[in-house]
């Protein structure tokens, strides 16, 4: 195999009450990525369509620093020449860097023949995110890489665990068109966290991975609350309060910030709701004059997946 | 129905990661309780056995407290004489206080011919253990009710989830005779916890429930870490590190404190292994002085029950 061509998808990570242990995948929006194995034993991005300001040299893009460690650590077999098309809007906190981090960990795997296991290339997809936010998560990474819902329950050592969910299980995404840093969305979290709310956010992830396991969608409803990040989080959404009671009064599951913002997500039984969920929320925001994106997708089964 | 003779089991809560939000009873020990109908519509203590300390004036008992509050909101049909008989040590760490709140919450229902639910029983039994601990807490009681493993997801409003457990899931209890008031166990701990540790507990929450009910058993070892309680309160039971490392390397799947000690508690696969664990568990501790109570039993299906 010369050339891979991949589409990796955009994530949601957190999932309301599962702050850097939760996220997963969904069918669109996604970025693809093509590979080509050189005999000039380099790594070089040639092309990047779909956002602006990614940088082109190796050791600033995501995809070049993982795609240069991983091929160091084989003996630098061959070079590859490396394009991005951006389907995912970096900054968006639906996994932009993620997914470039991913897609690359994915398709340089291929390329070697598949030496790692999924859970072998979290870490290298991990180096990109580093690049990107500062921080060592994989809460986008490896949902893109594993497919589904994917609950990261140890990162010393690093422990991986994809969850079933029920079927019919939709994501309505919303991305105002603002930016926010991640940095500053983390520094905007308190370091310590009082032990009753810590108390409530744990029995809540307790019940959310129930009712995903036992297709209970009360019990996800019901599970669905962010007492950690949300509560300072949102502040830095325009109309955040707008958008919530939109989700929730035309049937979503459950509501929260995709990531770390600005992007914020619903979780609904069925397209039909996850659609009316849509509607909902474009219309509440309307008055704001803020423009925005929106998807709604089912739970990707998969992550990263050959096109050709 | 004039009169009812119940057993109501012990209780593990906490479960590691499950800091007051997972519990399960044992089969044994537990408590035998008597209640009888009477006309004079009072409520007294009449007989206690197998605890030294425990008070017979309604008011201060914990039966008692729980058996005139169901009365009194029913417009006090009848009296009760109500005898305890503890198999459950006051202040071990397994839910002697839980055991007599449940157990009366269960019983009374029954003499009024079943008007709550499980969940309605709760909050009485809460009353009980807000008169023993000072904390409105239901990880003991709720277990005691329910049966099998129990989440509690919040208390307010207050949601508890069964949840399924693989069959063959032993426990062994190892209970050392010192005295650890639950007020201090709580007073040590810390009120604000850092954001790194709190993720590392609800990602091994997560882990836990998933391993439970998945019947994953290397999961579930791998998610019984403590991060929260253990670090402080094991500093309060003698010999902390010579029994974890016992049940450990005897095959235990996992090992913590039950609720706020001084019991301890292990999970194994299977009553052999949880046997080994007890014996092991028993040799680590001979050559500090200390006597102590040991059991071993299957995860007990149902909790309070009716004898005769």
């Amino acid at each position: 195999m010369d050339s891979l061509k991949i589409f990796v998808p955009a994530t949601v990570s957190n999932v309301t009450c599962g702050f850097d242990i939760l996220g997963f995948p969904v069918e669109a929006p996604g970025d693809i990525m093509t590979f080509r194995k050189t005999t000039k034993k380099e790594v070089r991005i040639t092309h990047i369509s779909g956002a602006d300001h990614l940088p082109y040299e190796t050791h600033r893009n995501i995809a070049g620093i993982v795609a240069q460690k991983m091929l160091e650590d084989n003996g630098m077999p061959f070079g590859l020449e490396i394009t991005l098309d951006k389907g995912i809007m970096p900054g968006s906190g639906i996994g932009s860097s993620g997914a470039s981090a991913s897609g690359t960990a994915f398709a340089v795997n291929r390329l070697l023949d598949n030496p790692y296991t999924d859970i072998e290339l979290v870490p290298y997809a991990m180096l990109g995110e580093i690049s990107a936010s500062g921080t060592r998560h994989a809460d986008n990474v490896a949902p893109a890489l594993y497919g589904g819902i994917v609950l990261i329950r140890s990162y010393e050592p690093l422990d991986i665990i994809r969850l079933d969910s029920p079927e019919d299980l939709y994501c309505t995404i919303f991305h105002p068109l603002v930016e926010i840093k991640t940095s500053d969305a983390r520094a905007i979290l308190r370091k310590n966290l009082p032990l009753d709310k810590a108390v409530r956010q744990w029995g809540n992830v307790a019940g959310l991975v129930t009712g995903l396991l036992k297709n209970d969608y009360h019990l996800i409803a019901r599970s669905m609350e962010d007492v950690v990040a949300e509560p300072v989080r949102s502040l830095l959404i325009p109309d955040y309060d707008k958008l919530k009671p939109a989700a929730m009064d035309h049937g979503a599951l459950g509501f929260g910030i995709s990531g770390s913002g600005p992007a914020v997500f619903a979780l609904s039984r069925g397209e039909e709701t996850a659609r009316k969920v849509r509607e909902a929320m474009t219309r509440a925001y309307q008055s704001t004059g803020i423009k925005f994106n929106t998807y709604v997708s089912r739970i990707a089964k998969q992550g990263a997946k050959i096109v050709s």
